[in-house]
């Protein structure tokens, strides 16, 4: 239904009358980098399972960006990384999800989290491009490489989506 | 309750056992420029009931950042604009919040929508800045204007937060 003053169908709980609203969900991420090699994980879940992708997951409330990029790293590569900059925000309209990457300097050992297979340190001309997980995270990666992201502040990549 | 595998309590369903996570919202906003003025709408919701703003409001699901600025714009300003480019970025966490804006190009008239009690061109030295709403949109429009923001594609501005 479409609540009072509002122009959008919502679902509304038909006991309670309660609006829950779905909105996009932020996802949080970061690059971590270690004498110049880069941390990746294999994801150990769906979907595309067996990819490698940096860590990343959806931001909870009560953090900021910053501190869920840290968390998800935590997570999922057992890692602690010093959170950088932001660098790069992507659009994924079919996921409902926009997607958020940080910098980051790997600041000591790394392990296997529970939604991941195997972590590992790449070279920077050694990232298995064919076998990066999702498209924001190659996005990212490769404009991470082309900026030498962790040494450049301020420089901000955004897709314009051209949508039929 | 924390789901099985989640480290987090979760409100889940009672009777079907869906989980509903409540995560943070993107709220997207431009800073509709012409002819070198700026427009901003005085709200007519609370919170903030009669303070100026730029129009920004929650991001829906099925749509860009920008094309949600730019339906913002559209709704409290009956304004059509066309959007620039990603120049801030703010964690408002105690609202559970992430705010996003954009430049934009007003290309016509504007008038006066629901939310909004007034809407008004103002010059860059003329802004009130004792009655902008929100910190996020304060901050977005100092930035904006160091940054002749219409006229740099780039540069993005992110507070690092310090938090105790």
């Amino acid at each position: 239904m479409v609540p009072k003053g509002d122009n959008r169908h919502r679902w509304v709980c038909a006991a309670c009358e309660t609006i829950h609203y779905q909105n996009p969900k932020v996802v949080v991420g970061c690059v971590p980098e270690q004498d110049g090699r880069i941390l990746l994980c294999k994801r150990a879940i769906q979907p595309r399972y067996g990819f490698w992708t940096v860590p990343a997951g959806f931001m909870e409330l009560g953090e900021t960006m910053a501190e869920g990029a840290a968390r998800e790293t935590l997570e999922e590569a057992c890692a602690e990384v010093s959170i950088g900059h932001l660098f790069a925000c992507v659009d994924v309209v079919q996921a409902g999800q926009v997607h958020v990457f940080f910098t980051g300097e790997l600041l000591g050992g790394y392990g296997v989290g529970e939604e991941t297979l195997e972590a590992d340190l790449f070279e920077k001309d050694q990232i298995p491009w064919d076998e990066i997980a999702f498209p924001s995270g190659y996005f990212a990666l490769k404009k991470y490489l082309e900026d030498d992201g962790i040494n450049n502040g301020t420089h901000l990549h955004w897709v314009r989506k051209k949508r039929s």
